[in-house]
């Protein structure tokens, strides 16, 4: 079976960057799970001795700790220092710039939107860096912008990174004709978006899909409705033990694509058995 | 006739204060003429003797200078500066607001996009205030800005004050899609649109609709198009001279609006004429 990659696929460039800091610090430890794929950090584990601590009363002085991609609160980061621990800091910098942007603009005159989910972990770090709690607000659509009353007439907006674009103009287009400025920080970061147009390519020029992530996923899902538009025989699985062979019978090229949480050594397991199939 | 007028009508705030600026000072020369009306620039001529300068260089020493609402490039207040002129700043607060913010911002490391018609003398004034003239681009619509070639990936926007909403957010759009941070300043005033929508409202509710203004002036047709939308009877006069009996047989309620170059005088006579039609 003859093979095709997508052009854009799996990990981002800040989890990549992430997992190669933590393979570079033997026996340290994540604050809270690394990526959402258990595979990936029980490798970790065995490989480099990361551990996992999902509360920041565990860390012990001397650790070694990683802060993870979506970066964490700032009271947080202060803990962690009082707690002598070694900080390596793998918070993706898609998500620092937000942070910088939310410290350094709050003490200019602005409120503050910040756009997305206030319970995602990158959310609350980025708020956390407002000079003032009671003027940065979280709203992730236009009713619940509707009914905030900021502080100041000039607004500076900043973005999850994983939010859509035309979500955010709509938010921002109302506080435009609203107020005196309206500072508009494109915080969003395209990869998301990237392996889901490859996957749309991809899936108009083979004749099976192969999606592979998490079933439980949303991004992963995500991809694999993207290539059933456009591919019939498409197929999520986890790993390489899942693939059937009745599946590509009479196929020629497999398209193969992967979620945000799949780490590049399940995705070659997966070719190297489609290849011999 | 009963008679009722628009809620928004005739003069904007910038243009009444600049008349009231001519008024007290006698014997002066506006600098291009104060508003496209040839009877009240006859009017302030007769009772004021207020003159008008076409050109610059007729300027003489000793002069009082009126600077009338669209303001000037700052070269030109520069010369009028050193031809020791008195120069009285009639320019409307809406429009020193996109000059001075121009000057500012053109000096903190962004590109200016100016939403307007290049060849407007506000446009040419708000543009002259750039610190570089080379990354200030004039533009009047999305064809146009697709050419340009900014200097940074920070924009700053402003608007000629008469400029739609909808089309600066548009342009807006395509920058914020496209760039690390927007910053956008509404500079748009609404003075034209809450005449046009005051007209809209009174139209529907009067037997006949008349709307005072230049017949050349493209803001009073546009009046009397948005009047006959919702009242056939609609009809635009220039003066009360040209009203006629015959239109208002059969008819109880007569709106009336004005154009934003028609002075208060003009509007006061046609009011009482029809009062005792």
């Amino acid at each position: 079976m003859q093979v095709k990659i997508a052009s854009h696929y799996g990990f981002c460039f800040g989890v990549k960057r992430a997992i190669e800091i933590a393979q570079n610090y033997e026996s340290s430890y994540t604050m809270g799970p690394l990526i959402h794929n258990k595979k990936e950090i029980d490798r970790l584990h065995k490989e480099h001795n990361v551990g996992l601590y999902e509360n920041i009363d565990d860390v012990k002085n001397g650790d070694t700790v990683i802060i993870r991609t979506h970066g964490i609160p700032r009271d947080q980061l202060k803990t962690l220092r009082q707690q002598d621990a070694k900080i390596i800091n793998a918070t993706c910098p898609f998500v620092t710039t937000p942070q910088q942007i939310v410290k350094k603009i709050s003490q200019e005159g602005y409120s503050i939107l910040l756009f997305g989910d206030e319970n995602h972990p990158e959310v609350k770090g980025v708020k956390s860096y407002a000079h003032d709690q009671n003027d940065i607000h979280v709203v992730l659509d236009l009713d619940q912008l509707k009914k905030i009353k900021f502080k100041y007439d000039k607004i500076a907006t900043v973005a999850q990174t994983t939010r859509k674009k035309e979500q955010y103009l709509e938010l921002v287009n109302y506080l435009i004709l609203r107020n005196k400025e309206v500072r508009v920080f494109n915080t969003i970061c395209d990869a998301t978006f990237e392996n889901q147009d490859a996957t749309r390519d991809l899936s108009k020029q083979v004749d099976i899909m192969i999606v592979i992530g998490g079933k439980n996923s949303s991004n992963t899902k995500q991809l694999l409705h993207i290539a059933q538009e456009n591919c019939y025989d498409s197929y999520l699985i986890e790993d390489e033990t899942e693939l059937e062979k009745s599946w590509f019978f009479g196929k020629n090229l497999c398209g193969i694509t992967a979620g945000a949480s799949t780490p590049d050594w399940i995705i070659q397991k997966v070719v190297k058995k489609i290849e011999t199939l």
